[in-house]
């Protein structure tokens, strides 16, 4: 292993970071609003959001100038061994460097509750003069306590249920109202009695909400605002790079929460992360016969070059591609009445396949403009569908023969299969009378779009799919699975596998009855040279199958079940969406991680967890797991 | 393709199915209770089932005799082509068969309900000289209309819903009290009130219930018995032939509605389902080296014998060696309180990893008897294990080398995932405090028979694993993709490929950064000869996953919402764990199809999937497809 320039390798990738994360800080200057339709008007400098990139710029110039100065003196190529590494640790390098910006920016996650044993008498009328007790402060970390509850303050374990399910539902950013109902809490009056409180709405009130609550208690009064962790951050930062657009923040459009120069950089990994996914297939895929195959096409190019230099050739253009397709795209988005902020911003994210918005609604904001928010959904799910397709594909087409892409069998199953879920979808969404199929208009984008959204594993939210009927949100389930083509930022298993595993089987099948007969694997005329790809293809169906189920075993075993407030009744078909998501960066699920949920409510534990597996997913799980392997490191 | 033979054979299998029909006919004679505890007395000889067995009889010798009449005069040897489609055809013809006894018995399948709009005016009063009219005769069929509820009657579709809930409940063979409980009927009042009706509970009074109830009226009021069709009966045989256990009967304590004789023909099934298993797996796997390598050790046997003679004894050898276990357990089982037909009946089921039992409780029926219960349970428990053990190492450990057992590496893994699923079990249901921990023992004895049941494909019920903690239900769920060893009675997908899954993993993961190494796979000491190995079991795993998926989709989306009554929450897991029990041929799963609940209210169309999928499963996939390829009957 030449380990001297796999340092140097590293140490150019947090060189770049480190000054990528500067050019966030154009967004930290006073400003009214660089969302579309700012409500909260913002004219201070993001004093805390420039601490956040400063600082992580200099640490990832420290991590890179270290890494450089040990790999001082690297000579030698690139070995398939060199590059898996040099991609399984970039990765982790990344998400590391990438958290900076929120932990040192002290970016808030969302509003947490407390709650006071003695503060409210009557109507409104708050008691004087008493100590307030906190009742029970409840951080994430209490639900990890397994075997009941702690009874020390006398309450009973059914108590502290109601009480955590309110604070949970809290976090995730829910109205006092919308609290209540959302945890079925108005059914159990009878523990608020015991609780000795009769009237749960007035038990929590909130400062300045009724005339004599105190205004000096109001800081630690009822909700407080948690900064994000490491772990947050890491999360954020993975689903960032890893274009998976699953978030930990339950309020974007708060500046004084999270400032807009963060949400930028926030956007700005996105970026990151589909120009890696380009460019590192060209360095991966593009060696040995496997990976060709699964890239298909022989690039154009200048035939006399040598491999390393035509691979370069490559990489540069697809990187070209990909930055002027962002160009464009964000260009159309301000013509259509995006801020440039927005407009950039969900440019990177719909490239990228990514996801993040930022807005609460995601994408969704725009829909209530009418004429031009449709317009900007069509435009989005078009540059889906690119983002999906396979760059090589994209490249011959632009370079005068669009026909290619009609020939291309990966190409023509993903717009199949595109099609034929969304006219499903279109149809049980409109029988079952669906919200979103009100009219044919309404009921086609939406139901096209929530697929596009889906297949490409870009995740953006317009309408909530999790209110849909079963099969809808069944279907979109299964979708998660199947992802863009291969050679896309797109995430997910890629429709080529699904191609090949299907003409696989053809071949099993006859040589099940007929053990001797040789049959050629062939994608469109050309027969696959590699005998190995037969196998390596069912290895990866049987490795995303096995980490599936593990994961989703080790998060219903985390979990509390008060994750999920007062009942977990589908604790773990939601548990399943979020492993699927994340292990093919979608970033929606359902339930719990719905469209109009995140992923803020799971446990510190689970959130690692999820890291890992967006890392696996997006890196199509070898150059991880080889990392682990000690062989890999020993061996010449 | 020899079809003369294939004609032959074929015939062979019915004249015996025929022939093992008439003996079920031991049972229809009077008796004062073959059930160990009868509470209903049974003096008169069960005319309806001897019509069943006997017609049922005729009809397989009938068509086993045009059979063998078409295959006159075969000859030559089964290739294997021939043994595929043996396998194939003769589980469907066996179905087929299997199913009459059902179908002319009219053995009925469940209570169902019919509605008045007029018979009640007020408190138990009847109106009298109305044309009682049926407000809705809610056959399932009803439910197959997708586009909304005919409403010619002017009912809104949300009356029809809570009728249609009512209706499934009821055909799930609640009471009146247990039913409005379970479809929350309590909380729609209004809907009621739209009916005509304040008072549900009176609504649902039965014949004889209240005074004035008429008479006259009772064979066509609120509840009639339901008989089993065509698809439930070919359901409830190929769940017996394919050892899968799963039901659609809702009573099976009555014997007016099941007589013995056709109880008893059901367990037969099971009894010939893993005697055919147990034979073919020799004539099958026996064949080729793939299937040397999963049956791994070779059996003992006079070497001088040619291949087909010692084919044939092996068959035998295992065939005694099935029927020698299952005498054994009915003595036991005997000596231990049951009565005989208790005792043959689930020895039938233990030793084939079926789970049919004679009781509504399942095996759960003996548990209540204390000490003996208990014993019951763990002798069935320690012949289930047995079940699901390789018949070839159970041999050769019998012949005096049980040492054998510790060192197969299938065994091995076998022993440590149940120890280890066990242990999980356990701790997380003692620790949640779920019904069935409540002593050690208890706990013990319970989380050990759920992991052997379902691990073994067997599926026996004695406590209801539905209500445990959400881990519990999830790792049972993954569990049922585990399944039996290779060369048991048991289903699933079998312990070997999942050693071998490990094992091909190791090898491809130092294939990725390696291109160039070649490692061979072994299990045990011995190298696998077959190359095709590594990826067949690769596409078994694809195989399994898709079906799955596909089968899961098919079921949401046909199977409406009111199958679940007035919610459908559960819906996305509950069909997922249907098809994952019938797919490995378990029997209960999660919700709907839960230890205590069938799978009666499941749409006929989805009971025609599951039948499909138990075959599927039962038979490895590819006997079954085969017979769906034109080419496979084409070709020499």
């Amino acid at each position: 292993m030449n380990v001297k320039l796999l340092s140097r390798l590293l140490g150019i990738l947090a060189l770049l970071i480190g000054s990528v994360m500067l050019l966030s800080l154009i967004w930290a200057g006073p400003s009214i609003g660089y969302h579309t339709d700012a409500v909260v008007e913002h004219t201070a400098w993001e004093t805390s959001g420039i601490r956040g990139l400063i600082l992580g710029s200099i640490a990832s110039w420290s991590v890179g100038g270290l890494l450089m100065w040990l790999g001082r003196g690297a000579e030698g190529r690139l070995f398939r061994k060199e590059a898996m590494a040099v991609v399984g640790l970039s990765w982790i390098l990344a998400t590391v460097l990438g958290a900076l910006p929120y932990v040192f920016s002290g970016t808030s996650r969302g509003p947490s509750m407390r709650y006071f044993e003695q503060e409210v008498l009557g109507q409104g009328v708050f008691e004087q003069g008493n100590q307030v007790e906190p009742l029970v402060l409840l951080s994430r970390h209490r639900a990890y306590v397994w075997s009941g509850w702690k009874k020390s303050e006398g309450y009973s374990s059914d108590q502290y249920k109601v009480i955590d399910a309110l604070c949970r539902a809290s976090a995730r950013g829910l109205s006092r109202k919308d609290l209540i109902a959302t945890t079925g809490l108005e059914n159990a009056p009878q523990i608020f009695t015991d609780l000795g409180r009769s009237d749960l709405d007035n038990y929590l009130i909130g400062p300045g909400e009724v005339a004599n609550a105190p205004a000096d208690r109001a800081a630690n009064y009822r909700q407080r605002w948690v900064k994000m962790g490491l772990i947050d951050s890491m999360f954020e930062s993975q689903s960032g790079f890893s274009t998976t657009g699953a978030t930990v923040l339950n309020d974007l459009e708060d500046p004084h929460l999270v400032p807009h120069c963060i949400l930028f950089w926030r956007s700005s990994t996105h970026f990151l992360g589909g120009l890696g996914i380009i460019a590192l297939f060209v360095v991966i895929l593009g060696q040995g016969s496997a990976g060709k195959s699964l890239m298909r096409a022989e690039m154009p190019g200048p035939t006399q070059e040598n491999h390393t230099s035509k691979m370069q050739h490559t990489a540069w253009l697809f990187a070209a591609t990909y930055i002027v397709l962002n160009v464009i795209l964000a260009i159309v988005l301000f013509l259509l009445g995006m801020s440039i902020f927005d407009a950039i911003c969900h440019a990177f994210a719909t490239m990228a396949t990514g996801g993040f918005s930022t807005y609460n609604a995601s994408l969704g904001h725009f829909v209530a403009d009418g004429a031009n928010g449709r317009t900007i959904e069509y435009v989005v799910m078009s540059f889906m569908l690119l983002a999906g397709t396979n760059f090589t594909l994209l490249l011959i087409s632009v370079m005068g023969n669009p026909l290619q892409l009609l020939k291309d069998v990966e190409f023509r199953t993903y717009i199949g299969i595109i099609g034929g879920v969304a006219i499903a979808i279109i149809a049980m969404g409109s029988l079952n009378g669906d919200k979103g199929f009100g009219s044919i208009e309404e009921a086609f984008r939406n139901g096209l779009f929530q697929v596009i959204t889906i297949i490409t594993t870009t995740g953006f939210g317009t309408v909530d799919f999790d209110q849909w009927n079963h099969f809808n949100r069944g279907i979109l389930f299964v979708l998660m699975f199947v992802g863009g083509c291969a050679g896309s930022t797109g995430g997910g298993m890629k429709v080529i596998r699904y191609v090949l595993f299907v003409k696989i089987l053809r071949i099993e099948i006859e040589e099940a009855y007929h053990p001797k007969i040789v049959r050629q694997l062939r994608i469109g005329d050309k027969p696959v040279e590699d005998q190995n790809l037969r196998r390596s293809i069912m290895v990866y169906f049987g490795l995303i199958a096995a980490l599936f189920a593990l994961g989703f075993l080790f998060v219903v075993l985390v979990e509390p079940d008060l994750t999920w407030g007062s009942t977990a009744q589908n604790k773990l078909i939601d548990s399943a969406s979020a492993v699927a998501s994340t292990l093919n960066n979608i970033g929606p699920g359902l339930g719990l991680v719905g469209p109009t949920q995140n992923y803020s409510s799971f446990c510190t534990i689970n959130k690692s967890l999820f890291i890992i597996l967006m890392m696996l997913g997006r890196l199509e799980i070898f150059p991880v797991i080889v990392l682990f392997a000690p062989r890999f490191w020993r061996d010449q």
